[in-house]
């Protein structure tokens, strides 16, 4: 094992972070070594990347300097004292949600939402780097079909199929409305797609997106940036009058939770994915839940590991196929242009996937061309 | 059959209402005339009665003269001809809700969220009277060894029976606030007490209807309109420090909504009840639901007849005894008493019931005296 | 309208049935009259054509004669007078349960298993006729993009659907065994396929059905009749050892009753749809329910109309294609081929559709041939 | 810490145990060494104790001498290095169910049907001592207000908890027919009672038990070797003609089986739980799941940890008073009295506690004479 690795570092409380030799992590006996094949960044890495607000609060000038990112698939190259189910060898992804294991939550199933919850990358270091350390509770056992460049993706994906299915799994020859392009807006139109929803509606704003959407499977594109078209109306015109019997949020916005809401059809299901961009919330919540009789589902995370085990079986069987969705393939080290590619507005790009190895890179590539 | 009858009547669009006679009900082929036993008053009634700016919307000055009332028991006296499920002599109840039939609510179990919902002594005369017409696809035929002044209050206590049980019926060993101490909310603890709910946390603002909470088995009274006691807190260090696993909202005020969210443990169900007083509505929409992975309820009337059925259970086996709750007992004629008693605040007042027959009233009194 | 119609008749107390000219039905208050579309072949059908002893004891000498058939669509043409949630003009099919309204199954939304339940073409005259008579309750209105050879097949394509999704509707990225081949256990299959499960091994016996259970979308073959395969084993070996997370029964052998509870996981579901051949049953109770935590779920029918709604969605959205499963198209006249296509063995037919209007039935080759 | 500790071992193949001096247990560094308070004799302690086939099968000669005994309730005095959520001094009790933690069940909430189950004092040494070392995993920390003879018992009273609510906790206002007058049924009684089911039915054999089921809240006694009363008949004379909602088979014996589903109403839930004392099983699997559209749930042990909070609340609540069925305490060096009034026919004791302590034994005589 090299006593030094590259690593993507967020250094200094600015915007930014740099390319540098860290030490090695060293595992706990709960923990493993992963060297990383394939990591991609989410929405929160930009946050940390911008140091904006919520990133000076959550994470904080004194834990610098802290290497980025926890979407990653690689293998597993060391394991602590205490491992027992994962083992050298294994290629595996990681849950971010670090779950305590002693609170209701963690005992009764809901670990995903533990009272005592750390994040990987937030909490800890993270995975933009060739090798990260992490407890074996969150490891994911990947199926070795599954690539890396889709491997690391299963997180934001499991967000996806959480938000689809529920709490019910309900969702086979249903309608739904999907509001919000980013990656997990458009994973979840395939995962709809792959499980039977019947009529996805798709509210967006960027072409670049929308597109992708349809290519995954949205039967409807609409505008929420255009006002040509009365979107309740279009969606209550091809429900038979009802409104979609389910509603994802994933955008957060005041419009977005003003139209979901109204996109709803009594008795419907409304999952509350999307943080909301102002708070607290104007909702209307007479008509939009009480008299509606709405279910509401507030989802975060992903089941551990429920959601993995039905994302794994969607990918390694060929129902889904997220290829339209990761859109950028990068090296590790040119990390600040996947950053750039994210932040870009209107959007261009959905997933973006950082390759350590040159060669992963290299093989992804040759793979996504086959496509 | 007489060819008039007594029944209290607003004729005017203005404050109160008359003991006035009217002519006999004539029923259509689907409906039944209903000789009434009991009948009951409702927060909707004391709208009406007031003739407030929901009332003068909903209702509108074309419509008066109406009977007003909806909470019933009475025994059926005639049947139209396309009448098949009820007779003659069946002592029945009214579910207020008359669905439609046709919309996807109705033709999926959802017939109390109906699309085309029509509303009892809302939309058509009531049952503050001698007789009344009804469908009878909205009639429950009674357990005979039902009184009267309960079988009438089924209605709300169904409401809190839906209320309490929400869409998973999952409440035995587990802990519940209820907010508001309103005759609803005081069945509410009733039927929590009697289905296993294991700390029941009533949150309300006057002595009298906060005794009879105690009696209907709430645990611990916290009063919203005191400062001596961190709500939030006494709740968390009677749980573990996790919150109560299911919050009932049934006061819609904004301290109410907003403590309901903070009382509810992450992952728990909260139960939308409660018409919010303003509109729309500020909720902590991030920590409340989407960050706790929350369950929102929007509840509605009563599950058609599924909850009339537990109700029907709960009282004929004795499980659940609410006469702490029916604290009230007049002649139909005296409405004007039972309004007044409704309104007063402080509250002293619960349910109030009303009798056309005073022998019917008698006995009732008697029942209630040798409790 | 005419004074008589065509119509395939059970007339005397032994295999077959005539072609007869009968008296158009007088429909009820609360009836429609229907012009027979098209109409399918159950094996319901079969049996009474057979006149077995299920039928002997079911309908009875004294009920002939008897028009057959149950699964259908077609045009209301004339409505009674208490009818008013159908009207003339409507393309409907019907639900086979006419539910009695009054039990508690019918008012807490069970009313597929009615306690008084009577079945559309055992209890009363059936649909193998240019026109039938049928109660509103059942109606179900089509959406008009479906042609009449895949709306009559929504009553066996609901049977499936309620099968595959089960109680809980949980189906997406898990694995299932099907076990039979007939037209139920195909659809089966394409519903599972559509609404996301991810392994699909169809068990089954002839090659042409199983033809089309590949087409349909099942993932392995597994032939009940030969031994070369383990076929626990061989499930066990594609579900990471653990076995189908769910189980189907649709043949009720003792061969696959053993070996269904078998090939399913510990904690999955299994649903009970075939009737079993042999009663009382031997199951290995123990180990296949009781240790193994499993979830049987009874199936009989469909949800009203959850079922049709899905079932509707999925076949107008295009997401289930059943083309394959509708293998045979006959003149009605010609009912005779149709059920001996279905008696058949080697099985080499999956759905017969019957017509009783040449042009339809024309229509229908037409679309046949350019999918 | 002592070098020797007392306790119930079987050494010979053999009927019995005997009390013998053996060493203080090792712990691991994933488990806890805990000082026994009370423990408590299960049916499985009979089977181990008689040494029948059962025993000889699961157990065998080469893993004697064992320790036996699992259900118990006691203080933690050591914790190996790897413990983190239990700590010295914690007053804790035992999940019975040892899951790896790896196989599909562990890792989506279905531990207590894991793959790879080990039993506590069946596969390992049991509680039957002054000591015993347990997997932190499976401690439960006790509420300090259960007393130990009732902590001990939480495991049997889970199974009863788990038996009752089902996977759906659909129970309240619902009627339950128990079949079995064993402990666990007696428990199950207590728990459907104190979670609002309305009509218990009791289907036992022996005076004894079945006067502690009506003490603990059953409404009806049936007697299942006494003709004088058609047991289905009297059942569905008091539920409007239906049957139950729900039926618990505690019993496993041809005719529990046989009743029971016939028991049930149609639509209803049969709880598996009693292992069948013949298999193959004999099951009118037509007329009572098939047809009936039953839910059928096998159920095995307690869901990890939902069944257990659950326990705790209503022990800890007060709503749950299991005083009636603890019947016997004796010390633990009595152990042979205890297995006789377990054995002895016709049944006279339901739960039979026994104490490593005198001081413990004689705190909890007091208790249970102040009752």
């Amino acid at each position: 094992m090299p006593e030094k690795m590259n690593a993507v570092v967020k250094t200094k409380p600015e915007s930014g972070a740099e390319w540098l030799q860290m030490d090695m992590p060293r595992i706990q006996p709960d923990q493993v070594l992963v060297k990383v094949k394939a990591t991609s960044i989410c929405g929160t890495d930009v946050h940390i990347y911008k140091w904006d607000q919520w990133s000076q609060g959550r994470i904080g000038e004194k834990r610098l300097p802290q290497i980025l990112g926890h979407e990653v698939a690689g293998e597993v190259v060391e394991a602590g004292d205490q491992v027992t189910r994962v083992k050298v060898g294994d290629y595996i992804s990681a849950e971010t949600h670090i779950p305590c294991g002693r609170c209701i939550q963690c005992l009764t199933g809901q670990q995903h939402i533990c009272a005592n919850l750390s994040i990987l990358g937030v909490d800890c270091h993270g995975a933009f780097a060739e090798y990260f350390a992490v407890p074996e509770s969150v490891c994911w056992i990947n199926d070795k079909s599954i690539p890396p460049e889709f491997a690391t993706v299963q997180e934001p994906l499991g967000n996806a199929t959480y938000a689809v299915l529920g709490e019910d799994n309900d969702v086979a020859g249903k309608t739904m409305a999907i509001i919000g392009d980013g990656p997990i807006a458009l994973f979840a139109v395939g995962v709809a797609r792959a499980c039977g929803v019947t009529g996805i509606f798709l509210v967006g704003k960027y072409d670049f997106n929308m597109d992708i959407g349809k290519r995954m499977g949205a039967d409807h594109l609409l505008y929420a940036n255009r006002d040509d078209v009365d979107r309740i109306q279009f969606i209550q015109d091809r429900t038979y009058g009802y409104g979609a019997d389910i509603v994802l949020d994933m955008a957060g916005s005041p419009q977005a939770l003003e139209e979901g809401f109204a996109m709803l059809r009594k008795g419907g299901r409304f999952t509350a994915f999307g943080v909301a961009s102002v708070s607290p919330t104007a909702i209307d919540y007479n008509n939009g839940i009480v008299f509606k009789g709405a279910q509401v589902h507030g989802i975060n995370g992903r089941k551990m590991f429920d959601t993995w085990f039905r994302v794994r079986n969607l990918l390694a069987s060929g129902r889904l196929d997220i290829a339209p969705v990761v859109t950028h393939l990068f090296p590790l080290e040119e990390y600040a242009r996947g950053f750039e590619v994210m932040m870009e507005r209107p959007r261009a790009s959905a997933k973006v996937v950082l390759f350590p190895d040159t060669d992963e890179l290299a093989k992804a590539k040759a793979r996504s061309e086959t496509k």
